[in-house]
């Protein structure tokens, strides 16, 4: 995860006027909504004119759907980059699962809420691509799942219910982790590996609760 | 769970004109989210002139302080009275718990879905007063885990991790589930009972898979 963009949800590199349009833009929104946000609310957080804005995008619709677009490849690619570099172990391969999800959603905590609460503004045909690349995020924990039980690694009869909660609990995190509470990211990570182990009914962990 | 409110997020009897408000509030805020949505969108869904939801509510910050509230409250009363009614078995207490806060987030999915996504859009002091009872909730799921590691019954060392995961992926379930999909309500709360007690480190369960 060395790298990582941190609160910039830009897969690749970005002009700089495009780069800052998209973290004003999360963040305005992240506070007012996109209904509640205008171009010109971006415009300003962003420190630009809102003709300047329009010179990158052709609308705030344009806005969001880059926002989203770029987030989820970019965890699709940091997942599959995740899972080259992990090995055959299921064991292991869920465990970088876990610390993937886990870490790029606190890289951009502000980021994954407006993902999960703007969905419903994402304008087809946009919205259904979006929906197939996160159904893909979400087959990449069920092959890995799925592989573990098959080889009688992972115990559970529940593989399917079983990596879908995983994801879900590991993207929740980004709507309660506090950078300044008692845990740190790296920690959280050690801790959801091991719970996410014992929810597969997984082998017996060596202490890295952290 | 018998008697539940479906689709009406009030805990107790209301006026017709107020929970029918309540529920066009729900509906369009789903779609248009809280800062894209006006007294009058709210009003001419009930079937009301702006002026009659006036009578009721006095702002539409009222409206919305009034949906969450409720759904809060409802969502404590039965949680309490399912452990009431569970006995001191920390398993039964557990299975309890994830018994009412999946059927709970199905019967409103889309209220879940405004209560989470619109808590940014509560004032104070109501935004706090919600959260607080948000952390009494998860301080039950915290208690009823960390009685049955005491008592030995659930062995994980994660006890507070475990309990909060458990309460996101079921709150979780109302982002995803389908009333159409391959499985019922009742069928996933049999397999989430599972996977939590697989989480928390319970003991080998009999055959409930649904």
């Amino acid at each position: 995860m060395a790298g990582a963009a941190g609160s910039d949800p830009t897969a690749r590199p970005a002009p700089v006027g495009e780069a800052a349009i998209l973290q004003a833009a999360i963040a305005v929104m992240a506070e007012h909504g996109y209904h509640g946000t205008s171009v010109r609310d971006i415009a300003e957080r962003a420190g630009l004119s809102a003709g300047a804005l329009y010179h990158h995008f052709a609308s705030k619709q344009e806005v969001l759907a880059t926002i989203m677009e770029r987030g989820i490849k970019a965890l699709l690619s940091r997942t599959r980059t995740a899972l080259d570099g992990a090995g055959d172990d299921p064991v292991a391969r869920l465990r970088a699962l876990v610390e993937v999800q886990i870490l790029f959603h606190l890289q951009d905590q502000r980021g994954t809420l407006l993902g999960t609460s703007e969905l419903r503004a994402l304008e087809e045909p946009v919205r259904t691509r979006h929906l197939a690349k996160r159904a893909q995020q979400q087959r990449l924990f069920d092959a890995v799942v799925a592989d573990g039980v098959e080889r009688g690694v992972f115990a559970t009869p529940l593989a399917s219910e079983a990596s879908r909660a995983i994801v879900v609990m590991c993207t929740g995190v980004a709507a309660w982790f506090s950078p300044s509470g008692r845990l740190s990211g790296r920690q959280l990570v050690a801790r959801y590996q091991r719970l996410a182990l014992a929810m597969v009914g997984g082998p017996a962990p060596e202490d890295d609760t952290g």
